[in-house]
């Protein structure tokens, strides 16, 4: 168990360098100061932190969930140990600008090592990832004031954030928040309402919480139209100390996976003395808090990884060590038996994995990757393609990981076969800390209903059509490198098809049919996660071709990714066309069925 | 909670009529005691007590498994008081013949009442089936004194048998068993060695407990051909009273469901005095053990259906009553929310569920029926007839409901949104409970290897031959309805498509080529379930057809058959090409993966 790797170190060197060449940021002015040493030097922490702190605690973290008791969670003491040393890391701030406290560190670099320490202890980590992005909303929207008081100290994780979104009856409906803010002319708000869902939304880790919330200033619109953002914080500073806010949690939810993260009940207002600052405009909450949801939507992904990766590894150790079972072609009983990776069947399974894994890893990177450069590249149209990119690919990073996850993450269990069905062996957590990912952060129908009604639309479908330049560059690479022509072939007819139903679709709800436009915007999203991921598996490919005839030392591994190409393309990507058939033909069996015939 | 109904009775009932007109089977000299009316009063009481027994207890049972302490396993207290209810009902022995305790029931019949057994409470039933399994394996291969001693108790309910086939090091690999058997001149055998993942392997439920143990006898064979059956006692009679029979309970297994239903370790012999009777013929006991095996496997397919339906109705009642958004065409935020179920993509996920479940419980009960005709026809070629169908479907039976059930499982938690991923609702458990399916009784992987290397090449093909007439039939039946004529000619498609796959990948093997042959044999599984379910979905859609016309009172029955006929068909089967092509090109990625690749 301690030699779990969490992830390949030289799969993920592979991406950064060979794949993303992310030293070449270090020419752009915002990552001058960075070199690839220096991002060396961060990864490398990282991994180790994950792999000697954070890994050996999971089991225990896992077994033992937050407490509530008294109106207060008590998290696992082993997380009271890892806070500080994540903290002393810098993870919360590690993207942000020097001048707030950042390390001005590319995105792509900071996931790469979020991915490691995710696969460690999932939830040891998330209370920082929520934090960074409740500071970035502070960052980004809030007074000179609200960033002064509250936002140094999160980036700092002297105080941690959450996002205070859910109520009971508004889950995936948001428009439908009714937390009530009454204005007060001290300039504060007084909120009355409660949240459900909130994940770190109490612990005993940080001195403390500062929750951002959404709620509906008194005579405000109904609707998302309606909805403000607000600075809410556990203990308010007054006269210099910290005063109780009126927040309660009044009930933590027993989630079957994320264990030692707790998600509670928080009841806003009890005693009508919960104060919120306004952050950013009124009525402008949702909009401001999609920053927040795109940044945590990419978390999930790098979530949905991370979970399927440690799992991976871990089933490819034990399929590597167990012997069971002899060959098909020598089935003598008196030879020994064989470790199971010898069996075909296994080694699809593992497979399967992998490609799963390294094609999340590829994807995660990539998506951050573009964020880098939609903030920072040097020229406008730079910026304005990889934000198109980034835009159109947010909806894949969060769904991928975490369908296609979830599927790798019971492959692991299966693969350890009645010991994977036990809680003696890890697989089993982490496909429960998985089936969080298609739930958390818009569900996989939301995402689909996002990719499809609006970004893969947007501005004339822009982003599909840079999709399909990065698609065409990839495959001419891929030609040029040798990789079997078949394969550059398939991803390349798979782009336009993908490309000939949006637009299908898209006239279809200019015409007026919202409801059949999105019918199966489900099965899109699967045959866009398809074609995405089709062609970052291309991508490495060609790398992997081009370093087999360079890179004797590296065969095997380069072998390795191309087999996982081969897999990915060859199995998975056929299944495209039959989910565009399906949107393109708008088969309306659930379209046409009434809630009687069930 | 209370009130799910595990299954609807309407569809089992249209199953067992509509479909398969179990009643016919009365004509049959086995059955002459028997009449609907009979079926129907057993089925009944196994559905009330299902309903406000067993249902009521799941639950506390998944909340508190069982323990082991001082050697000795104790269920929970719930299972003593439904384990007496059960065994009045007569499901032990229920389709056995009256000259041994039975009820002569049809298999049929006894199946759909234990499907509301096992939605109910998966554990409570599960003591019974593997007791049924084991007293037949006595019933058909025992001594008169065997008879006598164990199969009637265990038939009454008064002991309780189990399987115990794995060691830790003989899972999938059973030609690897090493527990030891030495002769001895009074008769009986000396046995020594461990057996692992022993369900029911001990319990506080019964006053004694029948191993049917796999061994070696000193000398015989390796491998497969040297393994024998015996019946190992926990107590053995002696001298008028039960004595230990030197079986000890060395651990337990720490189960992520079916946490009801104790899995442990058993040491045999380690005082030297552990006692077994020869069942059937030295060297012969994988061959007596396959018909338990066999029946396990149905049995299996019967748990998978169960625990898919039984969340599938959960989530059905949930999407009816959760308030949640508003339709794409009208999102105007001041009208009332609308139920979940009124979304085009919640409907989706229902549907699939519905097509999983109602194509499930079509498929064990088309397979128990089969059962019952091979064993009790009239005419010989009959009697062929249908054992053909059943050696082919049984790997079928076992793992479609496994594999479409654990999706089906999952689209339950989905449904049920972050509730759904609370412990504080019962979907989680059962995706747990679902989990074991894949794995117990030859995992999916050997279920394919089964399949394809054995029963769909055997006698030429013949099984493969007859589920091609009975596509036929159904094509027929189906056109004659006025079913969309689409639908009859993509399952005869599908059918002479598999059946050329199943003659070329022979042809492979013929040549020498095992491992080819065998390559995609898990595909060809998928393939061979969707197809079968897919025949099966035709058979429903056009009795459904037929009924639009004639019943207007059960017209949205008959729609929403038509509708999952419809998904099952047009969104699932399509499938199939894919894996054919795999199957029949041999995408050798993980063929030629090495383990030094990964």
């Amino acid at each position: 168990m301690a030699g779990n790797p969490l992830l390949s170190d030289r799969d993920v060197d592979f991406v950064l360098h060979d794949l993303l060449d992310v030293g070449s940021l270090c020419r752009l002015p915002h990552f001058r100061d960075h070199s690839r040493e220096t991002f060396e030097l961060y990864l490398r922490s990282a991994r180790r932190l994950a792999r000697e702190v954070l890994y050996p605690s999971y089991r225990a973290v896992d077994e033992a969930p937050a407490r509530l008791q008294g109106g207060a969670v008590t998290v696992h003491p082993a997380l009271r140990e890892i806070y500080p040393q994540l903290v002393a890391l810098g993870t919360i701030a590690a993207p942000r600008p020097a001048e707030v406290g950042g390390q001005q560190l590319p995105h792509v670099v900071a996931a790469a090592a979020d991915l490691y320490l995710m696969a460690g202890n999932l939830s040891a980590t998330s209370f920082l990832g929520l934090t960074a992005g409740a500071g970035h909303l502070l960052e980004s929207f809030g007074t000179e004031e609200l960033r002064r008081t509250y936002m140094a100290r999160m980036y700092s994780g002297e105080w941690s954030g959450t996002m205070a979104l859910t109520e009971p009856q508004a889950g995936s409906s948001l428009g439908d928040v009714r937390t009530r803010a009454r204005p007060t002319p001290a300039g504060h708000h007084l909120l009355d309402g409660a949240k459900i869902f909130i994940s770190g939304g109490d612990q005993d880790l940080t001195g403390n919480i500062v929750h951002l919330v959404l709620a509906r200033i008194e005579g405000a619109p109904p609707g998302v139209k309606g909805i403000s953002l607000f600075c809410v914080p556990k203990l308010r500073p007054e006269a210099g100390r910290l005063v109780p806010n009126d927040v309660k949690v009044s009930g933590l939810i027993h989630k079957i996976g994320w264990r030692g993260f707790p998600s509670v009940v928080l009841s806003l207002g009890e005693e009508g003395d919960c104060r919120g600052w306004l952050v950013g405009q009124a009525h402008q909450g949702l909009a401001h808090m999609f920053q927040m949801m795109n940044e945590a939507r990419i978390m999930v992904g790098c979530h949905g990884v991370a979970t399927a990766a440690v799992a991976y590894q871990e089933s490819l150790e034990y399929a590597r060590t167990r012997p069971q079972g002899r060959p098909l072609a020598s089935r003598d009983a008196t030879r020994p038996q064989v470790p199971i990776v010898a069996h075909a069947d296994v080694r699809r399974m593992l497979l399967r994995q992998k490609a799963i894994v390294e094609g999340g890893v590829a994807l995660v990177l990539t998506v951050a990757h573009q964020a880098d450069l939609a903030g920072h590249a040097e020229a406008p149209e730079a910026r304005a393609r990889a934000q198109r990119l980034l835009d159109l690919l947010t909806p894949v990073a969060k769904s991928f990981p975490a369908e296609w996850g979830f599927e790798s993450n019971a492959l692991a269990v299966q693969i350890h076969g009645g010991y994977g069905y036990s809680s003696e062996y890890l697989p089993e957590a982490w496909l429960r800390d998985q089936k969080l990912n298609s739930i958390h952060e818009g569900t996989t129908g939301i995402q689909g209903l996002d990719l499809l009604g609006r970004r893969a639309v947007a501005d004339q479908g822009a982003g599909l059509r840079t999709l399909l330049e990065e698609i065409g560059s990839a495959a001419a690479q891929a030609r040029q490198a040798g990789v079997d022509p078949a394969w550059p072939a398939a991803v390349e007819r798979a782009g336009a098809a993908l490309a000939e139903t949006t637009m299908a679709l898209a006239k279809k709800g200019l015409s007026g049919d919202a409801e059949g436009m999105l019918l199966h915007s489900t099965d899109y999203l699967r045959a866009a996660c398809i074609l995405v991921v089709s062609w970052l598996w291309l991508k490495q490919a060609a790398v992997a071709q081009a370093g087999l005839a360079r890179d004797a030392a590296s065969r095997p591994f380069h072998e390795g990714k191309l087999c996982a190409a081969q897999y990915f393309i060859c199995t998975e990507l056929p299944d495209l066309e039959r989910l565009l058939r399906l949107c393109r033909d708008g088969e309306d069996s659930y379209g046409r069925m009434r809630e009687e015939w069930f």
